[in-house]
């Protein structure tokens, strides 16, 4: 029995059947050339479920003791429970995938198992797949769902990994791989300081940051805050703020990432502060389609990560800045200057604490969103209008025996008081944004798709990037952009959908499909990555070479100190690769 | 706004996140001849969509007033969320079929819409596809469900249903067919005397026999019931009464009609009696392997329908009969009579009530029921070990728009105390079973589908009807039973499945396939009916004959008052059809 932290144990403790509290999304794939569908995917799921030992906690089940709740080893996983086998209805285009996967994300994940499902997808056109994973907030946070991506795949197409995301094995290797053997002595445990009590028993030199931060946070209740934003204060009431059913919808797109930072370096902003100026600009407009905007301008919870480099373990290990979204702002650049001080002011206020401190400090500051919950009065008193997260994901490209992940796309959660959660991953050169709604409240939501489009086009009209706007919405993480021609072609997409859906009334869940070229003009990972992001290709190249040979030395240390396994084929196999791997290396 | 009635309420007061209360099942159809899967399918699916006026209470939902729950229409029924195509992974086996199924049925309905789900998937072998159908308890019982396929079938391949089963349309030409026009008026409305207030108020009279049944009821449990079995009196515990968790298995298989009938006329037993030997020998046989089986014998709930002939419309009048197993006894033929002795008293005890008084007397009995699950105390005082309930299905072979309806195998509810629910359909010349049962209780439930056939063959060596036991356990509700020289294979489908899952350890989920003709082999339905049940044949095919020309008529009657609407595509087509069956039936 381990202790379950106590942010962790909130997402456990507030969940209802209405509001499930398991994040995940859709990972598309292509198949490798050659390989048959169903064969493959059928090779996946048996790999899935061959696992026997399970890094934590997604062998462990959650009970209830005395104190609080814990993590208890499952003795009995039924993985055929857990790792699923699914397909899609013909014609497998992206509108039936996210319509399952909208399914997929509104059911409660068994609380008496791990609290993890993947689905394996079957179906899709163009010699993709996709696998819809789900895994309890409780388990996970967005930062540890990259390194579960990560430790699962390869950046070598050729290597092949005979084991699950979910295995200590993964788990091991990956961590070799990163810290290699120096740092693994003293690996920080499941982070139990993020109990309060814990965590005021051994800080006590903390308390005179604290209170400093809980004053500057109090200050700006009365007006006193500056440019720093706080929760509830000011916070509208729109329809995004309603108590949410049970039911989700799910849309997912890809952005090019080189737009997004053209447009940051142009205008003298983070990233981070452009993807939050584009959902601004995508609320905006899409209120202002239902004749709702608010007078107040709408606020963003942005989690930051709280997580040190070295720190696999953590559930989760994430903080919270309030962004003022400026969605009453008329003029694009001005929003994107409040948002920008909003960040800072924000910013500042974490980077006055030490990571320990910053985790209380969140903790204390949940508190009235707990109480608000627990009341049902979130609703009611929304603390912020949406979430904006932005989750740094893998630079390279990854591959899973072979198959080339070609998107990440993510699905959190929504609650009451906020019916709309926009989560976006960084993957090589594009941004893949997976909005989530409450399937009643929300029903357009896949207009969001295109506003966000329509908010990146005003932002490099303003920074004088505007020529790539036109180019490249559509490449869909899948290579390089499109030929300038296409240029006239600004919302080929939904426009067509609009129009198509008399007989398909499906379309909703489904219009705001990512727009994808056909596979067989994707070109090979060198050639996109060096025309998507030419300045930065050197750079990233470099580690994507040494990569492999890190991971294959990881994998040789781990085995050596491993038990006697007998060497399955597919361990020797992985062997074999390594080597081969190591040999490239060499050269 | 309507008051639910208290039997109905149960279901949604009693329910939780581990214990769905819905029932469905699937519903296997053969694709018309020529017709193409996916079109065909997209088809239904619009078709479904297409309902605009709904009958009670599938377009309303779940409200809580200040005295109970009530039904309020739902004013913007979102139907792409309710109508699902869904698809099974290559290679479309039933285990694929029943792994979906198993997981369809284990998640919750959404309590903010009308409590219903259908799926259309598609992807089966053999040219059929299914429709897996999920309905909250507190909304339909196995009689109703049964009114609901018979109002969206038709016994005309010919015909052509542009309204889908939960619309009003279906629900008025139905009605209107199965009573005519005489007893419109006065249809009994929405039961509302099920809630016991109402019945004690208008029920005075009734008290001496409700005394008089309590009494007997009560006797039962000092052992002085005779024959009488009562729920908790000496039901003993085994694995089928624990704590049940989320996640469900559902297996299925039919079972030769003719087989059962003849058995039951060698013994002088009924129908139900036999069916209940068989799941008491099959359970025998289930807790035998475990090395569980108690001393005292298993009790199983038997749900005996309260409705009578002309009441479509009660969502719950089920009253229940509790039976004794006697699965401590070795000989089955004492089995039997033991089963058959209990059912006799319980019905005797029902029989002296009024249907009203039956209900009122099934919720007195309830309470205990109601107090144990509300404590916590469902598993440590079972009040029985199993359900096995036996809906009477539809006697003709039935057509949705052309697709042949193969079987219809029914999904129930399991509960905390019971964690296996037997139910069954009899359809044409086949009992199709359905099985659910709590995933973790009973992971090994897919054997009970060759315990069944064994216990029905070791009846069958009692009735001295053995030969039929080798001939058509294979023919899965398609027509007739396979030639005589298929009788050496007895236990084809399982022993082949359970050798064959070193692959696939989905196996389990899936071993108990119902197996089945190809399709191509699969004779017309005359031939059908004539073969598999030549005394009756002449008997049934009589109404079969007739009931389309009364549908027929019942679609003029109700579109004469209807108000005019704009004659659809569909409509046309339909009142073609109808004419041309009122034509079909004066020749």
């Amino acid at each position: 029995m381990r202790r379950i932290d106590l942010t962790s144990a909130g997402f456990l403790l507030l969940e209802k059947r209405e509001t499930p509290m398991h994040v995940g999304g859709i990972n598309l794939f292509t198949l490798p050339d050659g390989a048959a569908e169903h064969e493959f995917l059928g090779d996946l799921r048996e790999l899935l479920r061959s696992t026997t030992a399970f890094r934590k906690p997604f062998g462990e089940y959650v009970v209830t003791g005395k104190t609080g709740l814990y993590w208890e080893k499952d003795e009995h996983i039924d993985l055929d429970y857990h790792v699923r086998h699914s397909a899609l209805p013909a014609p497998g285009r992206y509108r039936e995938l996210f319509a399952l996967a909208s399914r997929l994300h509104t059911t409660l994940l068994d609380r008496t198992r791990p609290l993890w499902e993947l689905h394996l997808i079957e179906g899709l056109q163009n010699r993709q797949f996709a696998v819809y994973n789900k895994i309890h907030h409780a388990a996970i946070d967005g930062v540890g769902a990259m390194h579960l991506t990560r430790s699962m795949c390869s950046e070598d197409p050729e290597e092949r990994i005979d084991y699950g995301p979910f295995s200590l094995e993964a788990y091991e290797i990956y961590k070799e791989m990163r810290f290699g053997a120096r740092k693994k002595p003293v690996p920080p445990r499941q982070s139990e300081l993020r109990n309060v009590v814990d965590a005021i028993k051994h800080q006590y030199d903390s308390s005179m940051h604290l209170v400093t931060a809980m004053r500057r946070f109090g200050a700006a209740f009365i007006g006193r805050g500056g440019n720093l934003a706080v929760p509830w204060h000011n916070v509208p009431k729109t329809t995004l703020n309603t108590r949410v059913s049970g039911a989700r919808r799910f849309v997912a797109q890809s952005f090019d990432f080189q737009r997004v930072r053209a447009v940051s370096r142009a205008l003298d902003a983070t990233v981070n502060d452009v993807v939050l100026a584009m959902c601004s600009g995508a609320l905006r407009r899409y209120l202002l389609t239902r004749d709702e905007l608010p007078r107040h301008s709408l606020k963003a919870m942005a989690p930051v990560s709280l997580r040190d480099e070295t720190d696999l373990d953590s559930t989760n290990a994430v903080g919270f800045i309030t962004a003022d979204l400026a969605t009453n702002v008329y003029d694009p650049e001005k929003r994107l200057r409040t948002i920008q001080d909003s960040m800072r002011a924000g910013k500042d206020l974490l980077r006055s604490l030490s990571s320990r401190e910053a985790a209380l400090f969140m903790q204390l500051t949940q508190v009235p969103a707990l109480l608000t919950s627990v009341l049902g009065l979130a609703s009611r008193y929304p603390a912020f209008s949406t979430v904006v997260s932005n989750v740094p994901g893998p630079r390279e490209r990854l591959y899973w025996n072979g198959a080339r992940l070609d998107g990440i796309y993510p699905a959190s959660i929504v609650f009451d008081g906020f019916a709309m959660n926009i989560t976006m991953v960084s993957y090589v050169d594009k941004l893949d944004f997976g909005i989530v709604a409450c399937r009643r409240s929300l029903p357009q939501v896949q207009r969001m798709i295109d506003h966000l489009e329509e908010a990146l086009a005003e932002l490099e009209a303003v920074a004088g990037t505007a020529p790539a706007a036109t180019r490249s919405r559509t490449t869909q993480g899948r290579g390089p952009r499109r030929p300038a021609r296409q240029a006239s072609v600004i919302k080929p997409k939904l426009a067509a959908s609009d129009k198509a859906p008399a007989k398909s009334r499906s379309a909703a869940s489904g219009k705001a499909v990512p727009k994808k070229a056909p596979s067989k003009k994707a070109p090979s990972k060198k050639a996109s990555s060096k025309r998507a992001s030419p300045k930065n290709a050197p750079a990233k190249k470099a580690p994507s070479k040494k990569a492999p040979s890190k991971k294959a030395a990881a994998k040789k240390a781990i085995a050596k100190k491993a038990s006697p396994k007998k060497a399955t084929p597919g361990k020797a196999r992985r062997e074999r690769a390594a080597s081969k791997r190591s040999a490239g290396a060499g050269r």
